[in-house]
């Protein structure tokens, strides 16, 4: 990015930092990517991404879990942290003249946590409660057996959550080596926007982080899609349906032809699957698709729920639309639709300093580089209609991942039909 | 407010129209408030408000339902609505160049809607689906059953939704009566923040709202607190708690106390029940307090989910936390940092276009003028130690509103003995 409130440095142990100054504002949001999260894990470290991402606010050699609370909160700061499949992310968003003491906090947690007997037993037990809270959304649910459908016996076909067995079974020096081996600079990204000066984010920097090891770059397993159908025999009082197909991985020009066809497939109002299941048959009240990429694999997903007596059709009606995708081009017009949504929320988030500190973290932990709006808008730009047909014809020419949560005993056999139609 | 970017013009029919100008972004969020929502309804018309909003979508005079959708969409904007007890809100989001097209949207859907019958019984099956998802929810459903429990046989404890059978009985005629009663000139703001100009706004809104009527703000019965305990025999995996005492109004000072108040009580990680709860005895995932305001009443409500086994100990623990918060004053630094956390929020809140289009808005509904945020400050700082421990006196000085849900028919007993402890 060349623009002059943009700006990139990178410490001699690889940290890098990346900050975005808007003059307008009064807060910053700023925070610290790691390249680091459960796709690392091997089969015997399930769930310690995020236990340690949660152990990491409960104490360090400076602080205790309650000064840590209290110092950011004092300044009307917030404080938060995120894990996922390839990365974890700790961040805050403050108001501008407390940059250096957000600073301090990230590099005190990330750098010198306890992990207290104590604390870390009292922790297992809100992950817990964590875990149980997904057990009751059939939502949930369904997501998680189609990622483990997409990617079975892998890390990333995984809950990030862990197990109960898992996360009880984790030591304090478990969390340690885990911290060493993967919490290193050339594996993090300093990112902030807001009312900020560069200069003397990276001089604090170079104070704080400056003496991590660099370390080297964690290895996994490339990702290997399956597919298939699962199914819950849970009861709710709605049928929730997901369905994913392999996708294509952020680094591929796919990924932009994907997004497009996302848009016009299950993006808005105007979407194909919006307008047939809902406007035209009032099926559901929510109907959406959706691109999740990774660095070498993705997938295509669609969400909805719906009556038990209505979910066989449903399905009918999805599949069709499917099949219907992949076998003629979309018009100009829902091409031209969906690319006018996707630029818009380009702009819409370049003017969120949280959002706009996501998506430089995340360009340089993928990509190595900032890209700016105008190359986003090109490689949507360039994606056509003929694109967008043989997008979705490779799509469903493979195997579908296909959940079917809140049916009960007859969930499996809807599962089993939708995949088998999908394929 | 007096600063020159921001402006409120009113059209001959009462309609008042405010706009803050933000000069460094590409977009503007705007949208039409009416002082028209569930809180207005008789038990007859329960749920008709959320109805209206749905069918205000599904074709005009002008444009069909997918007209409306493509027309928006077309420019990569976003159209939303939301019912709540006493307003409902219809809102954009869209490039600056795009605000033409998404005030006459917005008038086009809001003064001509059609209400075609086969739209109209397609729409009701649309909202079944919502209502038997909130059914899904262990948390909305406690929810329904405090707001129940707190404001019995009254249109404010209903849920806004309406029932299956409520949806099934309105007519068009019914809407179109509605409609005509409520959504008047002297009942609607218009709220716009972006890049935008003040001037063309309020030409263009008097050539497309000139016309409606000024109409008569519709009264409602005064809100009568009750409480008391409620349960659902529902099991889930985890138990959860909502408990509500009878609150401040929006219109009173104790509603800052009371914002005071809950950021110390339940606001943040260093709050009294995020560390008694989950960092002292790892009882919770999660569990916060907050304030709900109405024009005439509020509740103040807590919620928290854990495990069966642990609910009993959760309902102690939380009972002992308001007994002590009435007994004896917080400490300066509790105050201080919740203080700190509230006027930081309300700096974050002015960054973001959509929420201040919503703050202007909100405030011209409830006090008929904006409120600067000096004066919120203000306001906020005036709350001290002994303010704040007299409202958690008053608060537990009446009788609760509980619900427990998840437990099963176990759920009734712990909901009556957390209502008899809190009383």
């Amino acid at each position: 990015m060349s623009d002059s409130l943009t700006n990139i440095s990178t410490l001699n142990n690889g940290l890098r930092i990346a900050t975005h100054h808007m003059p307008h504002v009064e807060t910053v949001s700023l925070g610290i990517w790691v390249h680091a999260g459960a796709r690392h894990e091997t089969a015997s470290q399930h769930g310690i991404s995020h236990l340690l991402e949660h152990m990491a606010f409960k104490g360090t050699n400076r602080r205790t879990a309650m000064g840590i609370a209290e110092e950011i909160e004092a300044v009307g700061g917030e404080l938060n942290a995120a894990t996922s499949l390839e990365t974890t992310a700790y961040y805050a968003r403050i108001l501008k003249d407390d940059v250096p003491l957000a600073l301090d906090i990230l590099a005190d947690i990330l750098q010198a946590p306890l992990y207290a007997q104590d604390e870390l037993e009292r922790e297992r037990e809100v992950i817990l409660q964590e875990i149980a809270g997904t057990r009751d959304s059939p939502e949930e649910i369904a997501y998680e057996l189609v990622q483990e459908a997409a990617f079975p016996s892998q890390s990333i076909g995984r809950p990030i959550l862990g197990t109960a067995e898992s996360v009880k079974s984790f030591t304090a020096d478990d969390l340690r080596s885990f911290l060493k081996q993967h919490y290193t600079g050339g594996r993090m990204v300093l990112s902030a926007a807001g009312n900020l000066s560069h200069d003397a984010i990276v001089r604090q920097s170079q104070a704080l982080f400056g003496s991590l090891s660099a370390g080297a770059d964690g290895g996994y397993e490339p990702a290997r899609y399956v597919g298939g159908p699962r199914m819950s025999d849970k009861v709710f009082e709605q049928s929730h349906l997901v369905m994913g197909f392999s996708g294509p991985s952020y680094r591929t020009t796919d990924y932009y032809t994907g997004q497009v066809f996302s848009g016009l497939f299950g993006g808005g109002m105007s979407s194909r699957l919006f307008q047939e299941v809902r406007e035209k048959r009032g099926l559901c009240y929510a109907i959406y698709s959706s691109m999740w990429a990774l660095a070498d694999a993705g997938l295509f997903g669609i969400h909805a729920a719906t009556g038990h007596d209505a979910l066989g059709e449903l399905i009918g009606v999805v599949n069709e639309e499917f099949a219907k995708a992949a076998a003629s081009r979309p018009s100009e017009a829902e091409v031209a639709r969906s690319k006018a949504q996707i630029k818009a929320g380009l702009l819409m988030g370049l003017e969120s300093s949280g959002a706009r500190a996501e998506q430089m973290a995340r360009q340089l932990l993928l990509f190595g580089r900032l890209v700016d709006t105008p190359e986003l808008v090109e490689r949507i730009e360039a994606v056509d209609a003929e694109a967008v047909r043989s997008f979705a014809e490779k799509l469903v020419a493979g195997m579908a991942s296909v959940a079917v949560v809140g049916t009960g005993e007859s969930s499996g056999a809807y599962a089993a039909q939708a995949a088998q139609k999908a394929a």
